[in-house]
């Protein structure tokens, strides 16, 4: 695996088509946190099987002509070469691409949103990575839900632009029991799955597992943390009483799953105390998760990851104050994931 | 008084226990400012009663175990010991322990909710206080807030936890006229007190009583400034034709009260301008109350102290602008509250 | 013209009363961020027009009384005496002033309000200047639209206070597609100057030829990129298929005019990638205009200039990190507009 990757890399520094590739190709696999060109083009796969198995093979498009359109807008503002080089400008110009073509309906304005929304994501993640400087947080996915979030809203207002998977308004109601089919162990593992390709708006097994083979090329720790978070959730969500279609469908899980690998691999140094401050974080981002989801009801949109942003955040700004965490091993503390 | 206190100093700096009972009793003491264990034990007694009073003596049971979770969440991150022994680790926790169990049904689940939202109270404190440091202002009750907030809300979404005293869910509409029967002084001596002991979500005049004794142990000012507080903040809602109901259950004073205290004694130095400005400040956080229960309406979550937060931080920024209060005392200028 | 103004100035330095009308004439103009008192009179007279020609002309009154408040409270404050006579407290002010008597019935207490509204708004002004220092950003009209917001939330618990222009409270529901009558050319034009005299909350075509001559002789850019936003606002309004009533009464293109002369003229150095990117930005103004009129449906409130503000902070953010714009006349960037 590895020679295959230096033999890429030696093959990127004679084309600058192979490198605008790989700065794409990294932009996808950024979106878990990896800088890693074969990782992206697993995900990229995954993201192609999962829409073409849903018969939506356009969403897997649109994906891929944001990711282009945000690394191209990247060049164009002239930022930093080596954050566009590892795609730090492309990993939510991705997320764009999807979500938008996820729950609208296709179109020529479609197309529109879709180049604009990309070429935003990158003014959006370069503006609030500045803004968030003084903290050493990174951007993590705020740029990708907050233009998303816009242009959906947005789009309520606009003839030209239809929902097809948006979910309906409401205003708050108290919980309705469900016919409580009690879960198999089947579903729980379903569950588990789905919740690593909604990390990507997909609904896919294979995809899932594709997912995990994509980080566990460039960290295993990573794919480690990722099933976990998902096991965690799940169960987590579970025991609260949460619906039984949205466990199942992955839909309570998919930002746990990435807070578990903020939190557990890529902001604090790994320890016992580490993984149990990530644990109570990930279960802690299924309450966001649930209570994100109410508190958009009336707004009519889905909550994509900000469950996973503001947990994430508000368990990584504590750093500089828990102890240990710098006092052992200052250098092995990384503050400057995407 | 302050040889009590200096006994029990010298008592505790021979017994861990009594340390630790004292930085839980502290903590119960800053959710108004008062860094003194007299004043929280006499805050602890005024909880007691307004809970038994209201046939609810698990709330009182849910604020004390959430007080202890939160200091030893505290000592687990290894954070600050200073602070740690100051209670203000504490503050947040038990509001929430408070807020959970008056507003979701008893049962298994509510505890563990508990013992969550007092631990994640914790890092949401150290976090939001270092997310404010360049500023130089301070945490308030906004992590009490954002951890409460995101557990009722997502309450909604489990059928393990039930609401048994969330507002209901409804679109903004237009002022309905209540049948005016006219303020009695006797309401607005019952409004003022209700505004005190509301700060800890108790609707007791007794308890009010004792807050306004534990507040006076430590600093008559505060007394003075918590007073004045609920009594211009219920003159300014009854000006203004809100519902009475709201006004006599101290329901639109309490995060004037909280106003009052943090500008007029806490933040800046005591003067006619800065009475004035305080002054300014509650009305305002008045004003700000009755915005966010009809902003949150659709949510059909309580506003809790957010208003407060809200009005003091955009009182406390100009703070270096404003010249005359750097310019004549600036040793008197503390600005770090809890 | 200068020599009208030279003199003016002369005349200033020898009364307090002209250098106290010229601070609040300067706040006028600084809602389109000209620092020049015949823009200011110039405004004022088209405020005026519009408020008597919609027969509301306590409307302009409660504009003016509240640029005098604001003014005076920055005085009382002992805020920077240089922003103050540049105006920089008063804008805010007057926008308040105009908001609220266009949304609230006349009344005692709607003078209150503006009163109080007015004087806030200079803490507010003030205060979220300071909390945006670390970013050499400047408050824009936030501090109008928060203010505003919480005044007009706030009276719909208050019977003192009645809406009269207040849209109405609705969850988010699907595009009702409208009879589609084609717009035409007339339609456009007005479109396109209603969006100018919108920024003052007023819906004349006249009024908007004297906010142009106004921004005119101080800055003929500023007029240039106003019009231009203004049409190109109309443009992709109608491209996206929006309410042909919202497009023709200005009402999603005033974010709008601000965003291009913000970006076009104020923030950045001109120059052709400068042109596009602030194209870029006003077109993503009317996304956002649209999708915050909608995420305040069931708010019951208006948008107001939030759109302008958020995306004009998130193209302002990536400033330092866009290569050319510090790299070529580092002298000609100006961080400090309003």
């Amino acid at each position: 695996m590895q020679g295959l990757l230096a033999k890429w890399d030696i093959l990127c520094t004679s084309s600058a088509v192979l490198r605008f590739v790989d700065a794409n190709l990294r932009g996808i696999g950024q979106v878990m946190f990896q800088d890693n060109p074969l990782t992206g083009l697993l995900f990229l796969i995954a993201i192609a099987w999962g829409s073409y198995a849903a018969g939506v093979p356009h969403v897997a498009i649109a994906g891929v002509v944001a990711v282009i359109i945000a690394t191209l807008t990247a060049y164009w503002l002239r930022l930093d070469p080596a954050s566009i080089a590892a795609g730090l400008y492309g990993y939510n110009g991705v997320l764009v691409g999807l979500a938008l073509a996820t729950f609208l309906a296709p179109g020529t304005l479609l197309w529109g949103y879709v180049v604009l929304g990309a070429a935003v994501s990158v003014v959006a993640t370069c503006g609030i990575a500045n803004a968030l400087k003084p903290w050493g947080a990174s951007a993590l996915t705020f740029p990708f839900v907050v233009v998303t979030w816009l242009l959906l809203l947005a789009s309520y207002g606009f003839s030209g632009l239809m929902g097809t998977a948006l979910p309906t308004g409401s205003v708050v109601v108290p919980f309705q029991a469900y016919e409580a089919s009690p879960l198999q162990v089947i579903d729980l593992v379903g569950g588990t799955l789905l919740s690593i390709s909604q990390v990507f708006l997909k609904a896919s097994g294979l995809a899932a597992l594709i997912f995990l083979i994509g980080l566990a090329v460039n960290s295993l720790a990573s794919a480690v943390f990722a099933l976990g978070g998902a096991i965690l959730a799940v169960l987590t969500a579970h025991l609260l009483g949460a619906e039984s279609s949205l466990i199942t469908g992955g839909l309570l899980g998919f930002s746990p799953v990435l807070t578990a690998i903020a939190l557990g691999t890529v902001l604090y140094r790994p320890s016992g105390r580490a993984a149990m401050y990530a644990a109570v974080g990930t279960v802690f981002t299924v309450i966001a998760q649930s209570a994100l989801n109410v508190a958009l009801m009336p707004l009519a949109i889905p909550a994509l990851t900000a469950p996973f942003v503001l947990v994430t955040w508000l368990f990584f700004l504590p750093r500089s104050s828990v102890e240990s965490s710098s006092s052992t091993v200052p250098g092995a503390i990384d503050a400057s994931p995407p």
